[in-house]
């Protein structure tokens, strides 16, 4: 059998098989709030999850709340009270998602299907009492799996869980990708498939790349850079524990019918690309300290008390004037935090001793991402001399073991990324 | 001390006691849905508990849902499926008070309350297993108990308990007056506040009459017919609930300052009336059967297949013609059911006689309710005569210990409210 999820018969579970030997897999579907955002959609995912049953799935489901109930509800407990608590809180938004598993449990009964809903506190779903944004420590999962078993299937309520003293508690913003995660784990699921509006990951920006590509199969680590770097199809947190736990994860569409995107361990991928995908975030902005006196100790001077002021630092590049006391440094920090940024370190002026403080919002930070880098020499300078040639220049350039990212003026972005997706051979045909 | 409720100093709980020999009550402040109907409201809420606490109270309070929020949920579940599954409806539905316990408690703590909101199940308010409309079996009240002894409120969401199995169930519609009785009485709160949108139970409609007056102290049994003859103050299992247990209710207003009614014990009613109040019920028809051939077993054959049909009958009566071998039978049904009776008994013509079938809707029930007539004659002779001098045709009678009731028709129906509201001696000065 090739590893190549075009070619493999559903379901394309860790076990082994070929298409005339038939193989059960168990399975979690998890569906995002633009899924199940009103009546026609829930029974559109019920018929969904009755097609994996009828493919002689086990299958169990989680959900988000409907698209902007949660915010309906943050806002409630905003007018509230301002500095709320957090065990309140929890208690209002778990609400969401208790309204829709309800709802799609009646809506696969009236298919036929055997279903029941799950709350945290229900299975259990047990967290630390970090309130709003509490971390699953253990799933009670032996109920679950004799229920999959026996062919009913539990849509369980995502985002939430219990706290050791039997309150509710919430996972924070796109826990329920989270919950999808640890609960496949939990019960052994052979693929965790989280439907969204988007049918996978691509090689980058559609919007902005036509010749984009929907990407087959990505590494747990490269899903991270790609997240993080803007990409925001799966929460953060879900892939980290996926990757911990080795928990095969499928991005697809709620909408349309076909395979998305597998998240998987590096060793399931034998043609590994040189660079898988192009990043980039337009939240960045750049501050650039010129001529600070260049003596031990000064980069901790600036980066302590912005630490202190919860801004957090990302590239960071110093440049020792020729024949000189003094260096430039230059950081980078989200938009937001710019004013407090600039603010703090203006108030430290004394303290450093800089000439002055430049600073430049209209920046961007494009990466390219493969763990194929690894192993092959000459990725970065393929970067650079593909921007060169289109007469970008770059600012500030910051490299990791998967990834080369570089800053560069925001007009260029749209330039640099066809010019990156092209030199990578990425391109579709 | 006078037994009279205006003259009693705040609270007026179980233990005897002067005005300048202060001693604490336990209450239970119960709040409905146009009460919590809006941010505002619940942060008027949160001051209706405080001034409760700040006068040296224990209090608990129980929430309804937001008003139409209960709707709104049931809408959804009704949409997806027409044949629900009831225990995902209980899932569904429960949430409305989630959210109002959880708001009120922040409202309160940015007070500077103590207070936390509880779920039926962390209570836990232990029901049976008959899902939407379930009844309390057992309230677990030692920890709520020991933390208002430390001052701190709980906010309990109505409506909602557990089953044994651990799933969520809820009360039937208006349940949330049921919680607030089972509670306080777990709780052993010298008394339990109902607040509503109208400030008390009144001697009768004060839109038809005005010389309505608001009752200060009513009993269990009176409130109960008041109840059920459409005066929907009080949901009837509640007050069935205190009555059992002996739990004094105050109704009284959210949006005004002022007591409201009690309902009592009758032994805690002094001066007892002779009529407390006028009720009326439109939601009557009446049908007639002409000439039923009169022998043993006919009314069996009519009421056993309409009580088979679901249709529940209210008032029945039966005049035999003189000299014949046949009967008129006459009684009324909700409107409801009225089509549902006809088709019955149409069906059933062979089997039972009758000459012809008369049906009417445009009927009422008027009814004088008083625990003071068991020991009066001549209660109900004062109501023919009144109708009678006002030229009101009376087309049944029934009468328990009680209550007189007759229906009449329903053009009449102000007239004669105000001719028996004076015949009693209700009026205001």
């Amino acid at each position: 059998m090739k590893n190549d999820i075009n070619d493999m018969p559903e379901p394309f579970g860790r076990v082994t098989h070929t298409a005339d030997e038939w193989v059960m897999a168990r399975i979690v579907q998890k569906f995002g709030g633009t899924s199940v955002g009103d009546v026609d959609r829930i029974k559109n995912v019920a018929l969904k999850v009755k097609a994996e049953v009828d493919r002689g799935n086990e299958v169990a489901v989680v959900l988000s709340a409907m698209s902007g109930e949660t915010n309906r509800l943050v806002d409630l407990v905003s007018q509230m009270a301002p500095l709320y608590d957090a065990r309140e809180y929890d208690v209002v938004v778990a609400t969401g998602e208790q309204v829709t598993v309800g709802l799609l449990a009646l809506a696969l009964q009236d298919l036929g299907v055997s279903a029941r809903s799950w709350l945290g506190w229900q299975i259990a779903i047990e967290t630390d009492d970090v309130h709003g944004k509490a971390r699953i420590e253990n799933i009670v999962a032996d109920e679950l799996v004799k229920r999959m078993a026996s062919g009913e299937v539990p849509v369980v309520a995502g985002f939430q869980g219990v706290a050791p003293n039997h309150r509710i508690t919430t996972l924070g913003r796109g826990g329920s990708d989270t919950s999808a995660v640890a609960l496949a784990a939990a019960v052994g699921a052979d693929r965790c498939d989280i439907y969204t509006d988007v049918d996978g990951v691509y090689t980058t920006d559609p919007r902005i790349v036509s010749k984009a590509r929907k990407i087959d199969r990505i590494t747990y680590e490269e899903m991270l850079e790609m997240a993080s770097l803007g990409a925001k199809v799966l929460q953060t947190r879900a892939v980290e524990m996926a990757m911990k736990t080795g928990q095969r994860i499928q991005v697809l569409s709620s909408f349309e019918d076909k395979p998305g995107t597998l998240v998987v361990d590096e060793d399931e991928i034998v043609e590994k690309e040189l660079v898988s995908g192009i990043a980039y975030s337009r939240d960045e902005a750049k501050i650039t300290l010129v001529r600070v006196s260049d003596k031990p100790g000064v980069a901790a001077a600036i980066f302590g008390p912005l630490s202190d002021a919860n801004v957090n630092v990302d590239m960071i590049v110093q440049n020792r004037s020729v024949g000189g006391d003094a260096t430039d440094m230059t950081f980078t920090v989200a938009q937001d935090d710019l004013d407090r940024a600039v603010e703090t370190i203006e108030n430290l002026s004394a303290d450093i001793g800089y000439e002055k403080l430049l600073s430049d919002a209209n920046v961007v930070k494009v990466s390219v991402v493969g763990v194929g880098m690894r192993s092959h020499a000459g990725v970065a300078q393929r970067m650079f001399a593909a921007l060169a040639e289109k007469g970008i220049n770059i600012q500030v350039i910051s490299t990791s073991e998967i990834k080369v990212s570089v800053l560069i003026d925001e007009e260029y972005t749209e330039l640099a990324l066809r010019a990156l997706h092209t030199a990578y051979g990425l391109d579709a045909t």
